[in-house]
């Protein structure tokens, strides 16, 4: 059932002992709804537990603070920023069984009995914030924290296309509630460990460019990522955007080898070529301008059989002759 | 002699002939608000002219799509984001003759006639914005993106602490004026050329580490950057803020070669330490968490003796003992 922020509002009202499911691979968007959500029903004096199944990477602690550890019985099961309850890994029959979603993905499942879905939205941390203003509970520094969190995060630092203007008015209410926004953005956008550091050295003495410029192959081995301790799932999400940021690149693509020997390729293009039908061509899919796929072959069969059809995309879009 | 928004409004409608003064080594604000304003000033009628003492990176290319090339002969002088007519080069004197002054530094000279300054402002595009609208001239597509560049690009596309609410509620704004925000941000921000690419690379290959990994030093030589065709001045800034941005680092310095053999020694600083203090050492100054001085000595002895004052501050700071 569809429902509206005030419906959403009027169920958490009258009920009682929440879990709360963060997303697996959790982003700054499901972590914020999460845990501003659970402190937001903490301070009405509800139980609340905001949960994730996957860990959760030490630079999202502060998120934390929002919310007390508290031992219940769960009644009621909340997903946010959950499109489908795949998404949850070994939660995933936890989250069948929700009472309540809230996304902004427009590719959400309906799979909880209550959906509160607002996908014009950049960020699902919106749509809590509007849930947590009906609720009539004060938006303290912390949850403001929080908050500004899933904003800034789902939008690269206000940075990318699915930026609304309306994600910037709740910028501005949360740093008027205090939200520590310079704090927040240095440690989820600037700050490098020293073995990111060396990941995009390496990273960036091996690319590979083809198609006169047009197509550029970073790759991330399973030996260059032993060598490294502290590398976080994003930083193959961000070597896979850098590979597209490099000027007259037209198709970035980031090849990581998985722990089975797979090769997983992200692909991200401009805005002249697919590549969602490029990965599909592979038995992947994705989005327009950012997909994947894998291989079981060797590397260099898979870069060669990728970069031709990709090659062939760049002839086709009529970028090169 | 301090003016308001609406008295630098009366003054432009009841003038003609502009010479609009934009500072040298451009940036985007003191670019988007020149070409913003004569942009506006031309759609009223009336002649306007932006001018730069330096060449304007191609990458700013966009932003004169917002006016007309107008021939006549100059009445009245404008600068703008600039504080002070040194910040004007071989333009200096023309600047001393300016009738207004648009900026936010709090810094300002007030060499100006009549001065326009609002130092709680992150950008100057801003106030620009507030003048446009009070001349009553419609803000257009074009327009948007000039005034847009100015406020992404000082505010560090809305990361950086001198963000504040009114810039994020004048984004807004401009993104409901048609600014093409996406595009913008991707050229300011993301773009990267293949020798950037390389610099980078190769300053990553080199950085230094003292004191327990609390000092972080990167150099960029004349070598390195005469092998780079494309390298803009802006680069080495993106350097000195990276070499910050590493986890654990206090202090970060970027030692860069100039045409005479001279290394200017930019730095910058966590919190916890205050480096226009070790720059003033230096015969240097600036700002607590961005600072720069120069040295003439050979970059070994310039490295040695610049880290032996950080490595002290950092000890008095209580980070080491």
């Amino acid at each position: 059932m569809r429902i509206e922020v005030k419906d959403a509002a009027d169920f958490l009202r009258a009920h009682d002992n929440y879990l709360i499911l963060m997303h697996s691979s959790p982003d700054g968007d499901t972590l914020g709804c999460g845990y501003a959500l659970c402190g937001a029903l903490q301070r009405m004096g509800k139980k609340a537990r905001a949960v994730c199944p996957d860990d959760i990477p030490k630079k999202f602690d502060y998120l934390k603070e929002a919310v007390k550890e508290q031992n219940f019985e769960t009644d009621n099961i909340i997903c946010v920023d959950i499109a489908d309850t795949k998404l949850l890994g070994k939660m995933k029959e936890i989250g069948d069984k929700a009472a309540l979603c809230i996304d902004h993905h427009i590719s959400n499942t309906e799979y909880a009995e209550r959906l509160l879905l607002k996908a014009d939205y950049a960020s699902a941390a919106e749509i809590v914030f509007e849930v947590i203003k009906e609720l009539m509970v004060p938006v303290d520094k912390i949850l403001a924290d929080c908050i500004y969190t899933g904003v800034s995060t789902d939008t690269g630092c206000f940075k990318y296309s699915n930026t609304t203007a309306k994600a910037h008015k709740t910028a501005a209410e949360l740093m008027e509630l205090g939200a520590d926004f310079a704090r927040i953005n240095y440690v989820m956008f600037d700050l490098k460990t020293q073995g990111r550091i060396k990941l995009e050295r390496t990273a960036l003495s091996n690319i590979h460019y083809y198609a006169g410029g047009h197509i550029a192959v970073i790759t991330v081995t399973k030996e260059l990522i032993s060598d490294i301790p502290d590398i976080d799932s994003d930083v193959v999400g961000a070597l896979s955007a850098l590979s597209r940021q490099i000027e007259g690149v037209d198709i970035g693509i980031c090849f990581k080898e998985k722990e089975d020997g797979i090769f997983k390729a992200s692909l991200r293009s401009s805005e002249k070529i697919n590549v969602s039908e490029i990965a599909a061509k592979f038995g992947g899919g994705g989005h327009k301008r950012a997909a994947g796929c894998s291989f079981s072959c060797p590397l260099e069969e898979a870069e060669k059989d990728l970069v031709e059809k990709c090659a062939e995309a760049i002839k086709n879009a009529g970028i090169i002759s």
